[in-house]
């Protein structure tokens, strides 16, 4: 499972060709741009993941509507402050109206407009300074607006994020870039979490949405901040084809090549997400080796990401390796305690048998940097899982009891 | 599901007739009380539920193995600052030391002994300390001892937690009390949490085992402070028949009685581990009503419980109904959002249709007490079940991010 290394490259959501973005201030939240754009200047198949909460913000169902129906988008209107969900028949007509004046503003039909929001639940958009600000926006949209886009998605995000990779598919060049944003409620199964990727390859809406289920399995599924799911999430990839490659297909190599740029894009901003997590101080990674099963290793790093009192470990310095340990237990797998090995970074700190070999010093050191990885080895098997999490910190209840006020 | 009201009496884990506790400092912990001794003054009905963590302690194997073979307890050893998990075979060593001391200092067959052990996991008991420590508590034990024992299983605890009932069965007054402790490490199917519970009851093993099993369902096992489950959890109880009534037996009236006049005493002890969770200010309870079965009730609780936005906002007073009817979303049982009534104890936030009925002021005064109710009302079926929780404090971080040192 070692991760391909693909050549970076600047531009985000623009670096794709033949893509445009921007973002501005329409008046939703204060002093803080809260309204992005995101367009590709021909028609692009589409493919979107979303949450799986039961409670389903309006544009979330709209998108899914417009992804059924019409396999190939244009747009997509992002507005951060104000989530649009619990909201009702009116969020619906909101939404509608947000992808109308897209529609209009942009000069494309109203179901290649995908729409996202995130913010606070259960109060109304303020929908004419919306529909104010896409009319405004349109005009704006650059070849150089990836950050002001991945800036105005951001809610308590402390720094934007976007990553992009070049890979070549057959004798083209694609590229592969994107924004995202964080950093309350993230867990598994995708939290309000947006992230919004572009690339000029070309794919069938099909095969196209078989890669990003299958990179997002890797990347945001394996994510967690706070173990809350939001009713938000939102995972949207256009392509748009202009790379000019032979288009790619399911089962060739060419896909898993792009399926593993894709993966490789969407672990990175999965990873600025996780770092960036409310009151975060570091990157934590969580890695089970020696599992009988991917699975079985998943779950057992989930355990790991989620547990408070890990996180909390760590935020403090404490090589505390007995609450990993309990918490690979309460898992649910199947695996003998005595015959784990556990290290943060290259330090071990326990050996099979409970041998404990913990430099309490140099464990203070490693856990004191800004990115840990906790490597639990079962010694079961040889499958291996990473989870991406953060610290939990004073600053994350400080940030979250007065979210609203 | 209205609970049944008995009437409350002191005493503790001695209230009931011919039992005898004590606690002392036996040199473990940081001038504190740290091991306790519960005797019956002759041989009881046994009964345990113990933690499904993978990785048991030491004394949590031993008392399954004791509970197995012999069916009537005399006493339980309980030591804090130290819960001998993770510690292999010297563990298990030093675990059958402190039952052969209790054994001998008792008078008592040592497969009459359990023992429990809580604290910091993957270091070697101070068994000395504690083999002196049960030989004197042992000529220390009174009726009058149930504080001390309650002080001594502390640990990060901020105050001892005891309970005790009266009931009649047939013609007998039966009493049954407890002990136990938090305080973090609480998360459903038990946690860090002990608990000890006396009676004088005459019931067969198998039949208190049973009123054990049911009482635990709706007590601790609807109970969680950060999610995790600890190594070391053991709800165990003694009946020693002294109190003459006729033996109690599965399935008739005086079965149910007695199951829930235990379910009371576990759900008071269960409500005190909330209010006292690690760093929190005020007990929360989640009740969803309405559900179509009492599991999916439970599951929706549960959800809301261990949502770490949930309690923060509750900390801030901050009367956030998106991020519960988010919880419900995705705890994964079939809804309809739109269906949904939340309250605050009788304050209703949030009616069916999304109709917002919010008076800030008085939510903040509802939620700024330190008996919290949340009230969810699916309006689609008439099931309901509570789950007990507190708020997320900067506090819980500030204790475990420094636990060990």
């Amino acid at each position: 499972m070692a991760l391909d290394i693909f050549p970076e490259c600047s531009g985000g959501i623009t670096a794709a060709k033949g893509f445009v973005a921007g973002g501005l201030y329409c008046g939703i939240r204060k002093l803080k741009k809260d309204l992005a754009v995101i367009r590709s200047i021909s028609p692009a198949a589409a493919a979107g993941v979303f949450t799986t909460n039961k409670t389903q913000a309006a544009p979330v169902v709209l998108d899914k509507q417009h992804l059924q129906q019409s396999k190939r988008c244009s747009a997509i209107v992002v507005n951060s402050g104000n989530a649009n969900a619990c909201t009702g028949e009116r969020g619906m007509n909101d939404a509608r109206e947000m992808i109308a004046a897209a529609a209009e503003a942009l000069g494309i039909p109203a179901n290649q407009v995908l729409i996202s929001s995130t913010g606070v639940i259960g109060q109304y958009l303020p929908i004419e300074k919306i529909t104010n600000g896409i009319r405004d926006l349109a005009q704006k949209l650059s070849a150089d607006g990836s950050r002001d886009a991945a800036e105005a998605i951001m809610t308590t995000d402390t720094f934007s994020k976007e990553a992009a990779v070049r890979c070549t598919i057959g004798n083209s060049t694609i590229t592969i870039g994107g924004i995202a944003k964080g950093s309350g409620m993230i867990a598994p199964n995708m939290a309000t979490l947006l992230a919004f990727v572009t690339t000029d390859a070309a794919i069938s809406p099909a095969s196209l949405q078989q890669a990003l289920a299958f990179a997002n399995e890797r990347s945001f599924n394996r994510l967690t901040v706070d173990g809350d799911m939001s009713t938000n999430d939102s995972l949207i990839i256009l392509a748009n084809g202009l790379a000019g490659n032979q288009e790619i297909v399911e089962g060739s190599d060419e896909f898993d090549k792009f399926s593993k740029a894709l993966e490789y894009v969407l672990i990175k901003l999965a990873k600025m997400i996780a770092r960036d997590g409310e009151g975060a101080t570091k990157l934590v990674e969580i890695v089970v080796g020696g599992a009988k099963t991917e699975a079985e290793a998943v779950q057992a790093a989930r355990a790991v990401a989620n547990s408070n009192l890990v996180k909390t470990a760590i935020h403090g310095a404490d090589p505390n390796w007995g609450r990993i340990l309990c918490a690979v237990g309460y898992s649910g797998i199947d695996f003998n305690p005595a015959k784990v090995e556990i290290a943060f970074n290259t330090l071990t700190v326990l050996k099979p048998n409970y041998e404990i070999v913990l430099d309490e010093a140099a464990a203070k050191d490693v856990l004191s940097r800004d990115h840990v990885i906790v490597r639990i080895d079962l010694h079961q098997g040889t499958a291996i899982a990473s989870f991406y999490t953060c610290d939990l910190t004073e600053e994350y209840i400080h940030i979250n009891a007065s979210y609203r006020t």
